[in-house]
Parts: structure tokens; C-alpha cells; sequence
């Protein structure tokens, strides 16, 4: 992967449970405090509690806006001219609506192959799309270009220590929210892509006694690759319908953030990424994209394991951009069982 | 319609804004304060802004809880062996999620037409359903029988007062919200039925300055024909996808209720509420029933008349319980275009 300005970061003193918490003090007001849900149905298919944070209902329809409003800001206070981010979509939106917010040019670099409906919302935030090859690193060439050629800075959706420390924050909300219910969360399960939400959490979690679980598509097992090699490595690109899972190589931050405090991680069919799409629109009446269906698959097999039995399990709904046409193919599948 | 006991209710003292405070002060806690829901891409297609009370998420999957707690709460008390309820679905699943709760038998009576997925959630809060002919006189006849040979009590969706008063409490926390938001709303429409939702809302608003906006399908104008005819009347059933606005005839006691405070009704036709149940869906990502989104149909064409024209509009999503193959056919027919 090139080295770029924003990749550096890397190289900084480790980020902390503070950074979170710094984070979650700039956004208040900022973002939606989303709901946590709960789902009777949902419990007893997973014999487990599950407490869903309900990000698919975050303005731009997922959790990245967290990071991207943080990290776009301190360019913006430092004088950045314009920004430039490779993304398969949420975090693109994301850059996209604070770019327009803060008044600065974006260009957003997305895989040729990226959801039409993701394509379209970066282009009503008004910002300019480029779509560029299908794997990470033509995304990150691309990048690179456009920062030498326009003099804009680049918002790395892994390396950005504002992103992985904002995206902590839909964590922390969840365990605040939980709290206020009168319990306490267990465990949390989070979909992994280039590894931000991930990271967060476990920054979020630190001392807290909550086990961190990520879930991936077995199409793109980018995390379990690299915890047994002991770094991020490219994994060949399955056809997921996780669109916002296909980053082929895990983030040397997120890598670095979460490797030690991470309990697990759970690889996920397709056919489960696709059922629970449909559990979550019949029992939780929420619309969420196949990567928020891919944690809450995982949770819904995590309590085989007895240890998790009854036990009370977070699960981060990460977003809900995804095509109708995609969900009403899932859903006459679905409905005819 | 047969005199049950429960329709004696409406020769009682007048409901007042008072009752819908006294309910919400016995729910609270209860019942899930629902979050408000707000969306770009739907503000900018009503050319005002809409506040989205999302009770899709409430348990049960409808408002219909708030009503149905308080009632049988009532009647538990006052002894009663068991409840019996005629509904089209939601006041039936509010009615056996109570009295499950609440530790009495129920009985609910549906149309022979019901969506399955609504009769397949009573039976699962444990409560048996008796399908009966497809009008609302079919099944009060077979609910007044009911009460008769087992000594039930009725629930009725329409005339009872906790159940005016209690749907009520959804509008005073959407007012109640919004204000919270440093805002203010300027009007509220609600799906009609029965019209215990349009009571309820009349009795929050009073006092309020905020207009109250019923809607129903053009395929079953109950309120409409009432509003014309000074009472309520029985209307010709026509197909309708909305199965929650079925009901033939307005309830008296929401019609009394809310003639006077009522500011409008919009008749909406069916391919505007097929559309809003999809753009909830895209937009807002929340899986609303043909019902909710008939009241999202009426929002979107309000601002057509200068006087709402960007202004704050709340918006009842009064619930999420819809089969399966219908959302699956009516995105199918959406994304096509």
C-alpha cells in the first residue's frame, strides 16, 4: 500500500479509551444519538439478548458519518483545500455529507462495481465520484493521484486516527444505552471491513469487561487472515453481497488497535448474511445493509456456544444503504421458505 | 352494531387532553418511547420538513400497545377471566401481548382475510384467534358472542377510552420530542381506521395550535363519509394493501372525539401508499405497513398547499407488520422504475 499523508498516523502514540471519549464529546449534537433496539423474536432465535444499535438510522445511513465529521473538521481548521477518500461506499457518503457540511470540495474514489444507491447519495451530498477498478489498492493508487495532482488531503477510512476513534463512539453509545436499561452488555459483535468499527469497539470496551467479537463474510476473510499471520495481508475477492465488507486487506491501525483486545472472530455464509437481512426487516423492522446483517448473523450463532447462552449481546447494525432490488430478491427467497 | 359493554364507554364524560397525560404517566416505561426519525431525501420530496414517529419499532409492532396495556390492565384489575377483541391485526397482537403480560386468557377475532404474519404474532404471544367473514359487523357480532358464553371482557379497539387515551400517548411523545429537537411542530397526520389514533391525537393537541391531519385510503373513506353524513357511516370495502385501515365505519367514540378538533382528511390511493412504503423503506430504512405508510403519503403531498410548505409536519409511522412477499413485490415493482 503507498504510503500516504494520512496512513502516518499509524506511527502515532497508540490511540486509548480517552480518544473515544474526546470523540464522543466533539459529535454531541452532531450525530443521531441512534436507538438501541430490541426484538423478542430476534432473542429467541439467537438464545441470547440482543441489544441492536440501530446505525442504519445514523444520518447518511451508517455509522462512518462518526469519523468522518471528526476527521474532516481537522483538516478543514488546518487549512486542507479539499479531501479525497477511497471507500466501497459508507464511508464515502460519510465524506461526502461532512465535506458539503463544512464547505470543501470532495471526490470520493469508489470500486467500479460499487452499489448504485451508495453512488448516488455521494453525488446528491454534491461531492464528485470516481469509480476505479474492484480491489483496495487501485482505490488507494487513485488516492494518491488525485492528493499529488489537486493538493487535497486524503481521509483514510482505516488509518485516520479521528475515524477508527469516532467510529468508537456508536460503541460507547451502545454500552451508555444499555446501562440506562438497567443492564450490562456481554459481548459485542461488529462487522469487519478495512477493521474502524472493530477498533473503535475495542478502544470503546477497554476495562470495561466486554468480550469484542467481529463477524466477516468468509467470502473475504481479511481479519482471520491476518491475526494468524500476525499482519494485515490481501486476501482474494469472493463475490460477497457484503458490499461493504470487500476491502481485501485489513487496516494497519485497526490491525495494531484491536489484535490483542479482540475476543473472536466469526466468518459468515452468504446465505446467513442473507437471512438475517430478513430477520432484521421482520423482527426489527429495520432496513440494514448485508455488512450490519453479517454482525447480526454471527450473533445469532454465537450463544451455540454456551458461554453466551441468555447471555446480553450487542450488535452493531453498522448501516442501511443498500439497493431495493438486492432486498426484494432476498425477501421473495426469504418469504417463500 | 350491537351494544357491548364496552361501547357503553361512550356515553361516559368526554376524553380531555388530561386522559392522554394520565395514560402516558401509567405507561411510562412501559411501552417503548419510539424514536423520532427525520430524512433528508423525504423533506426534500415533501418540501417540508417531517418528523417520523417510528412506532413500527414499538413492541408489538404497532402503537396499538399503549391503548391495549391501559385496557386490560383495567379490566385485570376489575377481575375479569379473560379478554376478547375484534381488530384487523395490530389491536389483536396488542391485545394477547397484554394480556399475556397481565396473566389472563385472550381471544381475538380477525377478518378471514388477515395478513398471516399478524395472526402467526398473536398465536406466538399466546393467544387464540378466531377468523370471522371480512367486514367489521361480522366480527363484532362474533366478539359480543364470545363475551356472552365465556364471560369475557371486551376490548374494544374504537370505544374504549383507555384505548383512545392510550394511543394518544404516541402523539404527546412525538410533540414532546420534537420540542426536545428545539422545534415545534405545525401539524400531525395519522393513519385512520377505527380512528383511535386521530382521537388520541386531537386530545394531545389540544391546546397545542398543531393542526391534526387524518389519512385514509380512497378505497375505504370511513372518516371521509362521516364527516359528510355527521356520523359515522358503513362504507363499501374496496381492496386495499392498507389491511390496517380496513375497518368499514369510524369508531363513535373517536368520531366524537375528534370532529370538532380534526383540521383535514386526505384520501390517498393505492399506488401513493405502495410508493411511501418503499420510500420509508429507502429513505428512512424503516420496514412501515401499508397503514403508516398511508400516512406518509398524505405528509408528502401536504406541502402541495402553500400553507405547509416547509413546515414542521409529524408524521405517525403507526406500525411495521406487513407479510413478507408483499414488501418483496411492491420493491420489486419500485426499483423498476
Amino acid at each position: 500500500m503507498p504510503e500516504t499523508k494520512a496512513s502516518v498516523a499509524a506511527a502515532d502514540p497508540p490511540l486509548t479509551r480517552s480518544d473515544v471519549h474526546e470523540a464522543a464529546e466533539r459529535l454531541a449534537g452532531r450525530v443521531l444519538r441512534t436507538p438501541v433496539l430490541r426484538s423478542d423474536e430476534l432473542d429467541r432465535l439467537a438464545g441470547a439478548r440482543l441489544w441492536l444499535k440501530a446505525e442504519n438510522l445514523q444520518r447518511g445511513g451508517s455509522f462512518k458519518l462518526r469519523g468522518a465529521l471528526l476527521a474532516v473538521e481537522r483538516l478543514v481548521a488546518a487549512g486542507c483545500l479539499g479531501v479525497v477518500a477511497q471507500s466501497t461506499g459508507n464511508h464515502a457518503i460519510a465524506v461526502a455529507l461532512a465535506a458539503g457540511q463544512l464547505g470543501v470540495p470532495a471526490t470520493l474514489v469508489l470500486p467500479r462495481d460499487a452499489a448504485p444507491g451508495k453512488v448516488r447519495r455521494i453525488r446528491q451530498a454534491g461531492a464528485e465520484v470516481l469509480l476505479v477498478g474492484t480491489v483496495l489498492a487501485e482505490r488507494v493508487a487513485a488516492v494518491e493521484e488525485l492528493r499529488q495532482v489537486r493538493g487535497y488531503d486524503v481521509v483514510d477510512p482505516y488509518q485516520n486516527p479521528d475515524v477508527v476513534a469516532g467510529q468508537g463512539t456508536a460503541t460507547a453509545e451502545l454500552l451508555d444505552q444499555v446501562r440506562a436499561a438497567g443492564s450490562r452488555l456481554d459481548a459485542v459483535v461488529l462487522p469487519v471491513g478495512g477493521g474502524s468499527a472493530v477498533a473503535g469497539a475495542c478502544l470503546a470496551t477497554a476495562g470495561e469487561h466486554v468480550a469484542v467479537i467481529a463477524a466477516e463474510p468468509s467470502a473475504v476473510p481479511a481479519l482471520t487472515e491476518a491475526l494468524r499471520d500476525g499482519e494485515p495481508v490481501n486476501v482474494p475477492v469472493r463475490p460477497t453481497i457484503a458490499d461493504g465488507l470487500r476491502p481485501d486487506r485489513i487496516g494497519q491501525l485497526p490491525f495494531d488497535t484491536c489484535r490483542a483486545a479482540l475476543t473472536d472472530v466469526l466468518t459468515v455464509e452468504e446465505a446467513e448474511i442473507a437471512e438475517s437481512l430478513c430477520l432484521a426487516l421482520t423482527h426489527a423492522r429495520l432496513l440494514v445493509e448485508p455488512a450490519a446483517a453479517t454482525a447480526l448473523a454471527a450473533a445469532l450463532r454465537l450463544a451455540v456456544a454456551p458461554r453466551w447462552r441468555g447471555r446480553d449481546i450487542g450488535v452493531l447494525l453498522s448501516g442501511g444503504n443498500v439497493e431495493e432490488g438486492l432486498v426484494a430478491s432476498l425477501l421473495t427467497e426469504y418469504a417463500g421458505q
